[in-house]
């Protein structure tokens, strides 16, 4: 990686545009806090589709959220937005010992980026945000708004528990209370926020012992304290 | 990232778990041709559903291709694998100069992650692989075997339209033909072997004018040859 100053260097101000529910938009602050980074909050209302607006279009046309601007850079999607809060702050890798959320050695950052992968690729997906909802809707359900409403919290549930259990498995492997042990980095931004959506959605974790675990840790920490989606403007 | 010789040497054979029609195995084989690593191929075969038999669940108890073993370690997950690939090989972090598929930039680093981010989020989950199209068939829908395939080809359909539709528009902020502009990148590991998926379901991806540019860009190079799945041990 480029050290800084061989890069232009990054001017703020920075603004996150989310929605409080959207545990994507919940890695990105945890990322922002974790580096005390100070960020504008501009809330777009998913509810209200507001991310399908012009408005919101015109910054983004992928209408999805977060979306980060720093100055005249605009990035998109979580990891990416989380990967590169790390590049330009102080890190492991320009400051040997700086606090960091990518594990520096190979393998372990290869861990680390394996679990953020199963949280976005098959966890989040499978919770049924908007548009996947109404697309599975619309195809293969023809129920009424009622009953697709309960086929969909069945078929949730059977996802979460099953990649949960998984999740849970992967864990193990260290002795916790974070995803790689002790020290906790991106793997946790990531599975953070989803095991919080899953609680919210009456999901029990339980059963799932160090996932359970790290969610009390995570909850003590001050960074995760101070990236609480229910101190949101837009939260309920 | 550390250097090398920071590290504990990579010690091989490398082998790679996998199946020519897994899109996630073709990014990982992409990496490791891109890198020139000789590996060894165990194909599993997902239509037999080998993945779930014990055999493989001792390697890897997620039931999931692409596995990467290396020495005793053992990788799961293909941006996970992809980037410990480049982590271990000369690369731009320790010789300036040298082939990589992360760019150094933090910004251009997190564009072609945001693409990577898309592919495996948003576009492969919703091709529906194996447990995915069970659970979908089994909650939503009520519809026999014959039915429920013509269901899934629909909604397959609109999430590859609009989502590849999406992916053509971030592709033309460059002047192409790959993901970043001139040079190949993780981005293109990505998207390529989606994009062959697609079509061999018979997608036509003629309307995505930047994206048929690029499947025919990435087709003339060594590596993309190299690394090409029909030329697997278990492909038809």
């Amino acid at each position: 990686m480029m050290s800084m100053n061989e890069s232009a260097p990054i001017e703020g101000p920075f603004r996150l545009y989310g929605c409080w529910r959207s545990t994507c938009t919940h890695r990105a602050i945890l990322a922002l806090r974790f580096h005390d980074i100070d960020f504008h909050y501009s809330p777009i209302d998913l509810t209200a589709r507001e991310q399908e607006q012009p408005e919101f279009l015109a910054i983004s046309p992928d209408a999805q959220v977060p979306v980060l601007a720093v100055g005249d850079r605009v990035l998109t999607q979580s990891l990416a937005i989380v990967s590169f809060i790390e590049s330009i702050t102080e890190s492991a890798d320009t400051k040997p010992g700086a606090p960091a959320l990518f594990p520096a050695e190979p393998e372990t950052r290869a861990h680390a980026l394996s679990i953020c992968e199963r949280v976005s690729s098959f966890i989040q997906p499978m919770t049924l945000p908007g548009a996947i909802r109404r697309s599975i809707q619309s195809h293969f359900s023809r129920a009424d708004d009622a009953i697709f409403s309960e086929q969909a919290k069945g078929f949730i549930e059977a996802m979460l528990t099953d990649n949960l259990r998984k999740l849970d498995g992967v864990f193990a492997r260290h002795s916790g209370p974070f995803a790689l042990g002790q020290a906790v980095s991106v793997a946790d931004v990531f599975v953070y926020p989803q095991l919080l959506g899953a609680q919210r959605m009456g999901f029990d974790l339980a059963p799932f012992a160090r996932l359970s675990s790290q969610t009390e840790a995570m909850a003590r920490l001050a960074f995760v304290k101070a990236a609480d989606p229910l101190a949101l403007p837009d939260a309920p």
